[in-house]
């Protein structure tokens, strides 16, 4: 392994995870989970699209939603760059260094830039998206989960070297880690641009494939409603796993699966990550803690499941999966 | 002063306050405030009454709105008594000691008895009342400060020995007291009858009036998340008073005026009080900590301004106010 | 079945669940847990008994641990009764039916007496307690779960028909109940004396078996935060289920075993429960939200495991044990 | 008014507020308040200094207390910059535009350079600070206020345009800000560096004085029990204002006075701003909502009681203080 030091002056700004793009089967339902469930609210709808954003979120969505038969897909990842220019400069750079980079029309987004990065992620980059008022002031207007803004995504790759060093070229830095025991070979990485935790996190599996999507919330109360809200509203199932507490970067966490399958995190208790000198925190992969301090530990359906890309085909890892964890989980549970 | 022995074993069985009856210039507005700002529900409404319920109140209702013009009045003051056996034996009780009781016909009540007590306010009794389905688990109804149930009210009174005295008598117990420094003169006396720390509190001045009636929230963001709630749909003036910490009885409090000027605390942090060996707590009147052991002190409308009941003269206090509170709140705030 | 009219006029007044006195390996490893961890209060210690309560409890001891050698045993489960009168009442009526109660002496607490209820579980009833100072308001000494008081146990039996019919006679009310599908088969009963949902509940199994003891907190913060002071202490494993929402009596619950495996619940959300009219509710037994309205369902041990009570022999259970949690658990998690 | 386009590539990177140098009467009693009350930890102290950490800080301070006789003052306001590199730009940038700049030596931190503001504060940078362990994950250990990291200061100044023109030269972006009713005055301006609502915020008034420093907590419990703590351990009038809703940046507040009357906010839920499309809020001089969505406002004390800077003449502010605020005040307390 190497761990790649983040290029301090990349070539052009990407500034955070800003939205993705999602399948459901049915906007109806999908509206409903997340609207009522979750919290979210509803920016437009049309008979083929569904856009919500969260409390805190002044622009026009962070979660779009297609209508599409079939298998659940994730159809793309966005970021966030800072402008416009940022955006031209990165068309030239991808191009030139073999990514097919193109723009695109995407409606309520300004400028948009889509390409596909090392291990086979659709990306999609924009600077600026229509706007529409914050709720966060709305406060009669919260309720079930009270998300506040998209914090990060996870995606499992066959490559998690490959990804890591590709997005350090972009400036995106690692703030925590988990390596095979004892060696130097990365297992899963936590990449950031924004001065939080996280942006974006590789973790070694079938892949790519989304694992999760994530939204901070404002405290440990919003998100037991958002389970109870879950339950008194038909959707008790919809819970994956927690409440509990990651060891990586401390979330208080719970995961619910969407109509369609798709896994969201609500999580809090976070923290900042900004300074040259911050230390990456190293996790051994045999260290159960790093993904549960306490509590019971996630289902295989957790560690295993996860939403293909449109048009990514899934690759096997290059790691093998270590027993440890579900030998572990089976001994406390049956 | 006496502390009296409550009655260890009274004629009849009083469990608990139950439910007021109060004025309303204006139900709409009183059911925007009570409902939407402050997350009650609505039980039943027509052109002359509003009745509504907190979340665990399987019963019909614990505030009563009455339309009526002028200035606002509480009508009533209620309390259940176990079983209508109790009440029978209550009406022979009072009218013997020269308390005029009578049975009256109230909607959605079983029996219900009226009788003005010692020291002027009109009390209502029931035993039973229509069920209504409780909202405690129906999680995704619960919104604005989620009012679980009527936990107390109080009174002001110009004669704070004669009520303790009367309810002691009925088995009421004192949890808590304020008694003028170094002297056995009861200045405020918490009394209750079930096994949390009030039903009724009855505290010095001119009177009756009723000062606040409570209704016991699950935890801080409860009451946070009402103060927030009523600033956006406009009711931001409605907050009188905190959030704060009482010393007495430590309620986490808030303190709201309804749209007729009703004062409403939504608090949590109380204690059990059951046990006979249980000792009354004792706080001097000099100790401003046991109005608020942090943060400013309570302005002089909260302490000065209460509801008249309807037919009840307002008397003088017997005891005359200490300026110690007051003095130290203008000392601290200009 | 029948559910049995609670005695309205029992011949002795038993109040509330008080304390309950267990076996501990190492008084050490047993005050580091319930001290450090869960954030009770040393009363007192000394080679063979160690002393413990809750925050609010203003008496000498809500948990007593006696040094042992040997697999854990629950010695006495205790009640308060109102007064020594009532003890001494109790002490005839006990007797005369055949249940030998004998009078003791305990460390700390006034007149005691002691008999096996009808399922073989040892009880233990005092009216007084030595006095100790409430920590309710030394905030700055709360930590860990801030355990408020001992609320209720709840208690595996062969026989639960037999177990309420004898509480009921002795003035206890079910407030919620699990009952065999379509049946009048009790399965389950939660049992009180005070105004709260529970002191004693009884569930079908091998029994007389102690399944856990709970203590309420004020919030969910507190239980998150003894789960995470019990990871950064080294106890995380004792972290057995939750947290999560039991149907049953609204409880936000979470469940630890202690270094000897006694299990303790920290709860919040409870409701009051006092009127004559208030009406039991019923859940069936194939209705898993009531162990849980989400998340992960229990684990076998959490089922199964339970504390034996000295000299109570273990009888096996009247009814069969319904195979559809456990089968639904190994559903979800493998 | 002219509200100044942020520099979007200033010469050197100013990543964050970083740390204060505060004045302390007595290091014993600073240590008590911070570390008992507010929950900080202490790096280090000696006789001439105390350094401090909050909970999340992985670094050896953000506070640093110096012995001294007198009156409070602040000796300097820290900004991180990202690398050494930046502070050498830095260096040549500010004395070549006059404000002398020179590279101090600081205990337990890398290269160090001195410089004052255009409105006289007296700003200290340095890009590395000596490694201390972050403490978020040894939950047994946090208490008090649970205080997470630094977040901002507020700076009263007699020239808030002369501020934010030069902050914004710097890079530093306008989030929200305050203007006189109708008009371009600018009245206060909320200024970051960092992704989240704030670093610095500039406000007219005799400056240039500290009006405040900031620390994010993770959820309301812990501001209330920062109050209750102060109160039980004898700092109950340490708590100055609040807890309350600032309309600006959302946040929710409580203010203490340390031993020397520093003025510290504990606060959460801010938000991120990130976006370059991002429109900076504006709020009316007149509309009090801006500092107190609901609740008391704040006293005279807390609008114009701050800490004057070592070596820094106070001037009388350009703008004339509006009448309105302690109007509003006095009517609703008297």
């Amino acid at each position: 392994m190497s761990i790649p030091v983040p290029n301090p002056s990349p070539d052009f700004n990407i500034t955070r995870t800003s939205h993705l793009v999602l399948s459901s089967n049915d906007l109806e339902k999908t509206r409903a989970f997340y609207e009522d469930v979750l919290g979210f609210h509803v920016s437009d709808q049309d008979d083929g699209a569904l856009y919500v954003r969260g409390l805190e979120e002044a622009y026009h969505h962070s979660l779009v939603f297609i209508k599409s038969e079939g298998p659940r897909k994730c159809l793309r990842m966005g970021f966030r760059m800072y402008t416009d220019e940022d955006l031209k400069i990165a068309h030239t750079y991808f191009n030139e260094r073999g990514h097919k980079a193109e723009f695109v029309e995407r409606p309520y987004q300004g400028l948009t830039l889509h390409v596909n990065d090392v291990v086979g992620v659709p990306l999609e980059f924009c600077a600026t998206m229509d706007q529409k008022p914050a709720l966060l002031q709305q406060f009669h207007r919260h309720h079930g989960g009270k998300p506040m803004h998209l914090d990060h995504v996870q995606i499992a790759t066959h490559n998690v070297q490959a990804a890591i060093d590709w997005y350090s070229e972009l400036g995106f830095r690692m703030t925590e880690y988990t390596a095979t025991d004892g060696t130097d070979e990365l297992w899963g990485v936590w990449l950031k641009r924004k001065d939080t935790t996280q942006d974006v996190v590789f973790s070694n599996g079938r892949g790519p494939r989304l694992h999760h999507l994530a939204f901070h919330v404002s405290d440990i109360a919003s998100i037991i409603h958002a389970a109870d809200a879950a339950s008194s509203m038909g959707f008790a199932s919809s819970v994956e796993r927690g409440p509990g507490r990651h060891g990586i970067a401390n979330a208080l966490f719970i995961y619910f699966r969407d109509p369609d399958g798709h896994r969201v995190e609500l999580f809090t208790n976070h923290y900042l990550a900004i300074d040259s000198d911050f230390v990456a925190k190293r996790w051994e992969l045999s260290d159960t803690s790093r993904s549960q301090l306490w509590g019971l530990p996630a289902t295989q359906n957790w560690f295993f499941d996860a939403t293909e890309f449109t048009g990514a085909p899934v690759l096997e890892p290059l790691l093998d999966a270590p027993p440890v964890t579900l030998e572990k989980f089976m001994e406390q549970t049956t």
